[in-house]
């Protein structure tokens, strides 16, 4: 239960080792087709170019902002943890300005604030988390968004700890938002995944290459043709990892969004209510929580290395912190994808176990009960 | 039979499917290192840095090149093919100046040429494609290698079409070379490979970036940590391929680098054998044939595609022509990874049907009593 | 290219691993179900009970004969190998008096004949080896069955190596059919698989049992309830194995019965076709050869178990012989399931190099050109 | 969480979709050499025959019976409920004389009473079930074992629901013991697997065949050519199950069989702590509970069909009843084989919540907390 990989079902880890189609065959060919109109959909985006290609959700932010700025950009990062701050690491190398937008920890962007300084500033593009995994605050993405529709700047929306696991939809106003195979997809980690708006499309080709790989112009043709059922050619396509993707894909829909989205919603409120009755403190601001992972301090007695790794034993396995000043004082508990209840169970027993174990008093038992209350009452 | 992916074996398959443990666990680290190391020794590499990281072949091009180069670097390119000119398009957009020193088409690179106008050109760096796959020449990659040792210039070879199925080494003078998971590494598509000399490590200490997901600075604490049995991150690992890359390495050191050399040889030279019996012409002069991959042109009375698409229903997929001028006019047998006799019989067969069926004159079992013979001779 | 495991499709070997559902569960009631009704189909029976029962395909002969005789019944026994002679030792546990109708090596049985016999003995049960896999003689099945028509006698067709290669019907006559998971049928060993028509069903009312597992009417009535969707509890079904068969069922009944066996005829002939090229002599008599095996006389010169050895290495696994006298002076080849050309090529291939190799005069190749010749006219 | 088939491991479902070797081949004469060895370890047995052969437990039942029988033989039945009387209906076929020493419901055989029976009643054979997934009662059979010691009447053990779970050991005095493969061995369901000990390997001598595909005098020369590394035909094995099944064997020795009963014994230890604490009804008595699974009574409120559908949706599968009486009144939860804490707080849940909806009173959270408190006691 770590903020992805993520655990898999069974479905898609068997279509990792079907036998490997040639990137030009048909049967192959369809299949990519496929994902990609279903990464369409997933996005909620109703036009524009899908992108999957091999590499991580590094490559997918690099991706998704190095093909609309020059060298003269000036660019926003609205950053609401690490991986806000990672824009800045990556667009400096980028734009000549990069400015920040950054919120005490735990609390999300004012929607009013980023449209203020975004109609302001002058950006060629402004980034946004939707959910930041180090901190697990979500931004109101889809305020956000809304004020870019009559601006020239572009907003990107990392997606990465959000799509597939919250409401999200490229309608709202975003202009390019991408996310990774291995978070709320429910894919092996490898391929980055994402979509490109028309403002975004249209503005990218005013600007020269400044990279290779990651170099959209190159692959548009390449995801077109495949969106036509026709084989192309810039890089070889990770083919099973594509294969594992639409059955995964496939699955999200089959689910429907809104589905998914609600029971991403309960499992966390369930897991919500155990971690309060347990005593311990969210970092997210109340109205900030994400449905996707769940962020809060560690009792000060208790060492997060012990607690992480007898959790293990105990069985769930939980990822600690990111935030520098603060990284050894809090765990996070990732729910996206397959997540069900009895996930929860496994993972609320082992936070209570390995909280007594390192010595915090705590009645076990008793954060399932709360967990339990929410989930029964949800019909779950 | 198409020059990759290629047809994996069971256990590599498998091991695709395995569940995908964290990133960060003991598990994975364990495999990640085991993958690192043996990158290593399939390279023939005693000391330096191997790296693994989810994308393509193309991105290996990129990481193993704009990591030692700077905005006013000059380059040469040794070109035999398609695979050679994409350096030229590749390094325009990061260096001043790119040279290329391009064959005739079929002809080898001449090790003394390049050695001359390496030390004479004050480059940074010069590529040469050790086979190109494009054209299936052979480049005397050992020969040319020997010349850079005395000099500051950078060697990197593109063994993406040989490593794993012809002979070589890191200790002949390279100093980076790379290949990409689905050749004759034997895994599926999605990971680019490659080993970074210790002089090539010392340049890249002086290089400002000009990437972020290919920049080898970022990855190099993080693959230093992971050979010593530790976690890291900088960007998710394609966990399910590490894991099969991990088996297929295993494999290919369990059948030995020499033997497994030997094997790719006589298979092609058995190819070889049924290609001229049809009174087929090959494109790589004599001397400059591949263990990896066999061209030839096609008869004039037989169209590509009719003769591909027949060939598949025989049972063996080809790849058609990549070298503009002349791209409908050949194609190319992969015969890399796993391959035994047993496929060259099913290949030859199939080019066989397909050139009668296509109106070329041709005897039945031909082309596969040449086959034979050279197998046979060998023991196979 | 033994007669069986035979080589399976991934789909069905991937089947195999699927998560084991209760065989209570819903998913594995539907499933069962199907694999149920798909057999029916496959056997060509518009009525009757199919079985399908964890098992070999010898405790199929048990399950297709004891339930239909008494301690004191005459059986007859139509044997043309191995396997008819099979029948002997089983039911002379269980029936008074068991005769035999045994043809000379190669030759099938006369349909009149049996039909005589059969109208004048006076027994409850005759049985019939379809294809016998020792000798590889295929009988005039079809033709026997229509005789017992208007005879009380149940007719018991052993169609172990015969149904899902050889054109095979229950509406022919037959009153009770059986086969392996691992034959024809494309399935790993494991399930005794089966029809029982009505006139053996009402047989089988008046029978008192001699066995437990292998007694129907234990199973009737699960079977029964499968079929109409309903779980039943006997004995626990071997869940995985059944999903298996039923992928391949499905596969099977796609392709088309008589694309089916019109593929095993063509690859048999084929196969023959160089066997005679190599001056081999085949073991059953013109016109009765099967689809599904071809059974042949090794050269004097040529040691079996070194001639097994050296096919095995040089790519095909071949079996060696079962009948008596002269087990060691012969072999068969499978060719069952998901068989093609590419197969045909590898064993020939195998085979001409292993002749030579134990010093048999052979021109490599030439086996190959006969059958590439057959393939090639039929569009193979 | 039916008493089986259980949740299997990754790497014994990944043996199911390895290759099938020929029943003949090197690779898979070693692995059932392996599996065999491997069972005589896991039944604690020094000298015998194992037996692994396709088929169900029920076939195991007959196999583990007709062999050691006569048509005048004279046989106890000691039954502790449904799986108990099913050997009645079965030995009621072979035998002349079945007598029956049935206990109480929930109450274990008096190894006392077994003894005096056994010594005085001229039995050639007396069966035990040593836990009846039926009730969950388990017999002590160590101490009636020790009673056959000198005793000329064979002990038949029905180690289905025990072995792998429950301390068994062949060298307590039983002459016959046998399970299932989809049971606490962990491997799909479609492999009987028993071992024959020395007094009941003599005891066969002296028998007529009864049965064919249960005749243990077939398999016998097979099963030991095996043993000795050697190939041996009498019916095709079960190739794929046997591979898992050795996986799996090989799972249960490096986990130490006394590691992993003492694992059983706690899992069932919390379950019946959160069964209590619901205030639910044990069939069992004290002492006589298994750790492989447990029974208990519903609430009279509460409809079986209801409470186990809504428990499946709530993410646990239990079993219905099978003692015709009581059926509808009881339920059965499986905890055998690759079974941690996860399961059990999974498990726990779904009853909690299951039982609430439908009309029982009950503090969600109070049987988990229960279960707990026994696992974290025990490190678990």
């Amino acid at each position: 239960m770590i903020p992805g990989p993520v655990e898999y079902e069974h479905d898609v880890l068997a279509a990792m080792s079907r036998p490997t189609y040639a990137h030009t065959s048909k049967e192959f060919t369809e299949v990519f087709r496929s994902a990609l109109e279903n990464t369409m959909r997933v996005f909620g985006a109703k036009e524009g170019l899908p992108f999957v290609i091999a590499g991580s959700g590094t490559l997918a932010m690099e991706i998704a902002t190095v093909n609309f700025i020059k060298r003269d950009s000036s660019v926003l990062v609205v950053s609401t943890g690490y991986f806000g701050d990672r824009f800045v690491d990556l667009l400096s190398r980028f734009a000549k300005k990069v400015e920040v937008y950054r919120t005490p920890l735990g609390r999300p962007a004012d929607p009013k604030e980023v449209y203020e300084r975004a109609s302001k500033g002058g950006y060629d593009l402004v980034t946004v988390t939707h959910v930041d995994t180090s901190t697990g605050v979500r931004n109101n993405v889809k305020e956000i968004a809304n004020g870019f529709r009559d601006l020239d700047t572009l907003l990107v929306v990392d997606g990465v700890c959000s799509i597939g696991g919250e409401e999200f939809s490229m309608e709202w106003g975003a202009d390019v938002a991408f996310t990774a195979s291995q978070k709320a997809l429910g894919t092996p980690p490898g391929l980055a995944v994402g979509v490109v708006g028309p403002k975004a499309l249209k503005a990218m080709e005013k600007v020269q290459p400044l990279s290779f790989y990651s170099d959209l112009r190159k692959w548009r043709d390449i995801l077109n043709s495949y969106m036509q059922g026709k084989a192309a050619y810039f890089a070889t396509p990770a083919v099973n990892l594509i294969y594992a993707l639409d059955v995964s894909l496939n699955s999200i829909l089959k689910e429907g969004l809104d589905n998914r989205v609600k029971r991403h919603e309960i499992i966390a409120e369930s897991i919500r209510a155990a971690i309060r009755s347990l005593g311990l403190k969210m970092i997210p601001e109340e109205g900030a929580y994400a449905n996707t992972i769940s962020v809060q301090f560690l009792p000060e007695m208790v060492k997060q290395s012990s607690f992480l790794s007898d959790a293990e034993r105990f069985g769930a396995v939980f990822a600690g912190g990111l935030v520098p000043e603060i990284k050894e004082r809090y765990f996070r508990i990732g729910h996206m994808g397959s997540i069900t209840a009895s996930e929860v169970l496994i993972a609320v027993g082992a936070i209570e176990r390995a909280l007594k174990k390192n010595g915090y008093d705590v009645d076990l038992g008793k954060g399932i009960a709360a967990a339990e209350e929410v989930l029964f009452k949800n019909g779950f």
